[in-house]
């Protein structure tokens, strides 16, 4: 009953290529081969064993042969990618391909790790968030000393109630709006944000005002983020100053930057938006790029108190120069571009494989879709 | 028609006296007096105009007369309480009041603070959790540096997929258990740890089989926690030795201590489970008491590596004196009992006091009531 030709895997005759900096997964491999009955899958590292990485084009013509679904950061030449007709990349932007033949033919998806970043870099965003209103490193340089404090020396302002804003404004024509998962990182810090008891308000590019335009298709980790975009208490939206500058104005405890980079958003916050943040003394977290904020205005507004204090795991300049003022500014806390780091990085993008695999076999829509006239 | 019998508030001759360590607060009065009408709300405050505290028997035989409900921290002379039907007490224990013939009295309900805790401290727990997750202390001392480290340095885990172990025992007998709220903190803990992405393992002292039995009708701000009990993906229950230490084994992440200190949970954590807890090096925390773990075990542990980390907001002895050795024991971090603070403390009791108002006027049983033979 198997045979028949109805209940046959549409990858029945599809050979896959895995290619990434991570070393062979075989229970991942038997895993998918069991899934899809029929689907060669071929697992090649780009780790060289002494350190180093090899390239696409160093695998050997075998490897290469017959290959029709290809994973990899890099590309590989067109000729021997004639065949393939499916790129999940283990990258969130598309940026080292778009010279290529195979990446020019719109019959060829690209698909995206969108989604494998939110549940760290929220955790980053919310963690710096806490250690700032409870005071971690005046008690972490209490520790140093031995010095146990009086309780009431200090006070301390829990989130229940707090305003929250997580921008996701991911239709911002940018190549390097995929790069840290806009939409997906802003849904988890909203998510996070709920369960602390803040009211959450989102800010995107267009407006979402029917329950449809407020979904995110993008991958999501099961459990996590906010996919039917129910967490928001209220929605902005607009591309004018204006409408970005009312809703800083909103009264927010907590501003979580997740613009991509774009000739619109370079220097967005300035003096004029720092004076407006300084109202409710807004807590500025940036974990997208860092010259969205201009580090002199930000340098004089933690100087002046205007905002209570500022997490930037992004500067600019970056890397940021040992004797640049931005270090010691007061009630500041840098990080060097670590928010995205995670030890399961490589396990989440072979979830988003598989994924793409499951639909491709359903002929359903893939997921993180490159739009190929955006780049991401 | 408002003026018949049957709509009258139950609450319409009674006297509220509210004695707490806060100024005046109008608006609340203001609401109270209008959402109860009949109802007379006297406020006053404990805080001298010079500094220091004054006592309920301080307070004018006028302020006292007729006074049928008192909310306080602390007891009046049983004769000016004679007309009192109900203590909303503004702490989370019954100690002061154990010998005051008033709470003898088993026909006048007396209710703690419980609920009024877990959002921070929860917070606590989280934002040491992840400060540690994400190496928070080592970015802060290559800062203070202006070092600018290679993103790659140090590997970092988030919590997806991780277990949390939340217990709150509420049951054991002890006049401490209430303090800290054990299963409204651990419940906030949890909701928390689920936003994650974590598993959450709840352990309690009876069995919670069914439905009912999870939930808990403690004082719950809205919008947190877990009332209906519906996050942990198991739970686990006993008072032997055996039953802990099987818990402890559970391949867990994050145990949080929530128990409360009695001669049965002293020194609960010693040698033997530190050795329990490195097969998975778990991370430690404590926000209950102290001795429930045994100190030199626990720096012996630390020093061993066979945990990944601790935070401790309670310590044995506590103060930690200035030379302990626990200060300067690898990967903890300490706070000296902080955990519970928050400004909004005083409107958390209000709005106990608020929800116990209402269930005295619809003549419903009332919430965080002192089971008087446990005095919690």
């Amino acid at each position: 009953m198997g045979e028949i030709a109805g209940s046959q895997s549409r990858l029945a005759y599809d050979k896959l290529l895995v290619f990434m900096s991570a070393p062979d997964n075989p229970a991942w491999v038997r895993k998918i081969s069991a899934r899809f009955p029929g689907l060669e899958v071929r697992w090649a590292s780009s780790l060289k064993p002494g350190g180093g990485f090899i390239l696409p084009d160093d695998l050997s013509d075998e490897v290469w042969e017959g290959v029709t679904i290809f994973m990899s950061f890099m590309p590989a030449a067109p000729e021997r990618m004639s065949k393939v007709r499916f790129v999940q990349l283990t990258s969130a932007g598309a940026d080292k391909w778009l010279d290529h033949d195979i990446y020019k033919n719109t019959d060829v998806p690209f698909c995206t790790t969108n989604g494998c970043h939110p549940p760290q870099i929220a955790e980053w965003v919310i963690g710096t968030w806490l250690s700032s209103q409870h005071h971690f490193p005046r008690y972490a340089a209490n520790q140093r000393e031995g010095f146990w404090e009086s309780p009431m020396a200090v006070n301390v302002e829990d989130s229940v109630g707090l305003r929250m804003q997580a921008p996701h404004p991911c239709e911002v024509s940018c190549p390097n709006s995929g790069i840290l998962g806009y939409g997906a990182i802003g849904r988890q810090c909203g998510k996070l944000g709920q369960a602390l008891g803040m009211e959450v308000y989102a800010y995107t590019r267009s407006e979402r005002s029917t329950p449809e335009s407020r979904k995110d298709d993008s991958f999501c980790i099961p459990g996590t983020g906010d996919p039917d975009g129910l967490v928001p208490a209220k929605w902005f939206h607009g591309t004018s100053r204006e409408a970005i500058d009312d809703f800083l104005g909103q009264d927010l405890d907590l501003l979580v930057l997740g613009l991509p980079l774009t000739e619109e958003t370079r220097g967005l916050i300035g003096r004029e938006q720092f004076d407006i943040l300084s109202k409710r003394k807004t807590f500025v977290s940036n974990i997208a790029r860092g010259p969205l904020i201009q580090t002199d205005a930000l340098i004089e507004a933690l100087n002046a108190g205007k905002i209570r204090a500022a997490a930037l795991d992004v500067t600019d300049p970056e890397p940021l120069p040992r004797d640049h003022p931005l270090w010691k500014a007061p009630n500041v806390f840098i990080t060097p571009h670590v928010s995205w780091r995670t030890n399961v990085y490589w396990d989440r993008v072979l979830g988003v494989l598989e994924a793409n695999l499951e639909r491709l076999e359903a002929g359903k829509p893939l997921i993180n879709v490159v739009n190929k006239r955006l780049h991401y």
